[in-house]
């Protein structure tokens, strides 16, 4: 609607960033997905059904020994687009002010996003999944085996996305 | 057994790492868990039932707005102590090689842990939880909700780790 999507609604609010940083990160590979449009993307992973593909840099290529046995994994990319100060944000599609540790926007301090996708394919340094939303050419920062012992709570509420009984 | 805990073991492979990081991360705060020397901490998140506690940095404080609605997070935390180059590992409770993206084991490219956590209850800037395995005063980078309608896979499968039929 032309509005900024990377700028500051009615309601939300910025702090101050720290002065220096504490730890730095390798960019292992990119996802390429369909989406090259930020509004094109689907709106979260339960929408996310197209088949996209991980490449990771083949200097890792070894460390997809045994990915190949698991039917899930975690995907962890970094959202370099996003702004990190915002510490009270307005989502647009619920309209009602919230915490950035209670969402899972990409403006967050640390922008890393955490994916579960489900594995169809290894092949040498490329992985194909389904279950990722985020933009064509992201970074990847992370690949972890899912394990459903630890991973999977099933019963886990979200209180403030319950349906409303109304 | 006087072993380095952060050495190379037989079997294990390293590569050269990148000449330079792509992207820097803020601690947002810390984890205060019962654990002080690593081989104390619990064998995995299953196994770790102690209450922990998640402080964040008071800059960050109203991020939490709404978090206390939720019944499990998502905690992301930095492994400051963990070595970045291998790509083949041999962990010592299962003796077999696997790739590092195989693996939960902090040693990877980007050391970033990912774990489940039940949340108890929240007090101004301070989270207490269950579910944490890492050592005491380990840097927090970031806390997400945790929603089961697509973090859940209950049927998800790690091929290599399912029990043995013989």
């Amino acid at each position: 609607m032309g509005e900024d999507p990377f700028g500051v609604r009615k309601g939300e609010v910025t702090v101050e960033l720290p002065q220096a940083f504490d730890a730095s990160l390798y960019y292992i590979g990119r996802i390429r997905t369909p989406w090259t449009r930020r509004e094109d993307c689907p709106k979260n992973a339960r929408e996310a059904q197209a088949l996209c593909t991980i490449e990771l840099d083949p200097r890792w290529a070894e460390g997809l020994k045994g990915v190949e046995s698991c039917t899930h994994i975690v995907v962890l990319y970094w959202m370099d687009r996003s702004r990190r100060d915002l510490v009270l944000q307005v989502p647009r599609h619920y309209g009602e002010q919230r915490g950035t540790f209670a969402l899972r926007s990409p403006a967050r301090p640390n922008p890393i996003a955490m994916s579960v996708a489900r594995l169809i394919k290894v092949e040498a340094a490329r992985l194909s999944v389904i279950g990722l939303d985020c933009l064509d050419n992201t970074p990847l920062i992370d690949i972890k085996p899912y394990f459903a012992s630890t991973d999977a709570i099933s019963e886990a509420v979200v209180g403030w996305h319950q349906p409303r009984k109304d």
